[in-house]
């Protein structure tokens, strides 16, 4: 299958937040969606940002997204549009991974979130405000299709629970050749992963040590290469549309 | 019953822990103890930090204690000894609540805590590393008496259940004329718990949302004044010994 990386901007958050009680300097970090090019369909892995709810709600983030780096330029890039897309999933509800989902309204496409994800984003702690704040995925007539447990989206496409960041967080396994592990908010960098340090934000931190070890042990026993959701020196090595990946 | 408040030193922490991803200034936080003179006996609540656990493993909090800080010059200065000390209770087990248990070896004291404190304690979490780093408390021969549930330790002193922040911790309820509650590390500060905010260092922040709420109730039945226990403006208005409290 064929895989491409689509920019979608960035954001500025604290260090500690990069690595939960770890001082630091603030980080700029990229935000990416992945395109999955599969025969069972085109699939679409997080949306990035929203940037009007951005300069909105977190102006304090300092959101950059050009038009280039919106969903629909970044899915043109790879000679797609928004019609073309299969289904949208998404590892987890927060912010800077559905901004771009509302942008399907009207296309009947499949939205395939967690059931947990789905309830407690429509229902969260106080101290999810700004990671759920972003409501625009639920818009009114979205096809909304939740799943539970580690699930085969398609053949060779696996969702793996990985909660702990979220109470419904996932991240994705794409088997083949080239085995790719996106971990998506497990850990935001490599280095973070390495040391075993979760995000800032977090539902639950002892679960998050468990998919942490999770990552790990699903990228070892599969070969895969991890691919980091917030990583901005490992971003600046990986291929971004138009160039792609051949799992 | 009399309350003393032993100071016990001070130590300087980040502004995210302080108030977990609430960028600031670091702070530098108070670090005290309880002293009850009851009929049952003379109960001590928490016993500050050992100022060379502090200066070998947590160097970067810039720990001050003087000799004068100690527990044993604070019991001093309200006429005690520790040999007086019928039981020490920790609210939980820090490094900044357990650093006087070990003065108390040989003594036979009974060392009063949460059954799932002790046992997290000894076997944490890697996030805990820093907060149960200081083992002391455990030291040869410690007559510890765990306990469970919310408990009366003797008429008018209630041991309160408030989770979060680790998994066993305790607020104490001084019940009588001028009732006391020290919310212990529910919320740092009263800013902190008015707005909600837990401390960034915690083990389950959903249960660290209920424990806030719950000490606010406690407080409103019991019209007690709320103490906290890591608030440098609140704890310059405290009474400290050798003034006291008659509860």
């Amino acid at each position: 299958m064929r895989v491409w990386l689509l920019d979608n901007g960035s954001i500025v958050i604290e260090h500690t937040q990069l690595m939960w009680n770890v001082p630091g300097p603030q980080a700029r970090i990229p935000v990416y969606s992945v395109l999955v090019e599969h025969d069972d369909g085109l699939f679409l892995f997080d949306t990035g940002i929203d940037l009007d709810h951005m300069n909105r709600v977190l102006p304090f983030e300092l959101p950059e997204q050009t038009e280039e780096q919106t969903i629909p330029a970044q899915l043109a890039l790879c000679g797609f549009s928004l019609g073309d897309v299969t289904a949208v999933v998404n590892s987890h509800l927060h912010i800077d991974h559905v901004g771009g989902n509302q942008l399907f309204k009207g296309t009947g496409v499949r939205h395939v979130i967690h059931e947990r994800e789905v309830a407690q984003a429509r229902n969260h702690e106080p101290f999810e405000f700004f990671g759920y704040s972003d409501k625009s995925w639920d818009y009114e007539g979205a096809n909304i299709e939740t799943f539970s447990g580690d699930t085969e989206l398609a053949p060779r496409i696996r969702l793996i629970e990985t909660p702990g960041h979220t109470i419904g967080h996932c991240s994705v396994l794409l088997e083949g050749d080239r085995p790719l592990l996106f971990a998506m908010d497990v850990s935001y960098t490599a280095s973070a992963l390495e040391r075993g340090i979760q995000p800032g934000f977090h539902y639950d931190p002892v679960a998050g040590v468990r998919a942490i070890a999770r990552v790990k042990e699903v990228a070892a026993e599969s070969g895969a290469e991890i691919l980091y959701s917030h990583d901005m020196d490992a971003w600046n090595g990986y291929t971004r549309a138009p160039g792609h990946y051949e799992v």
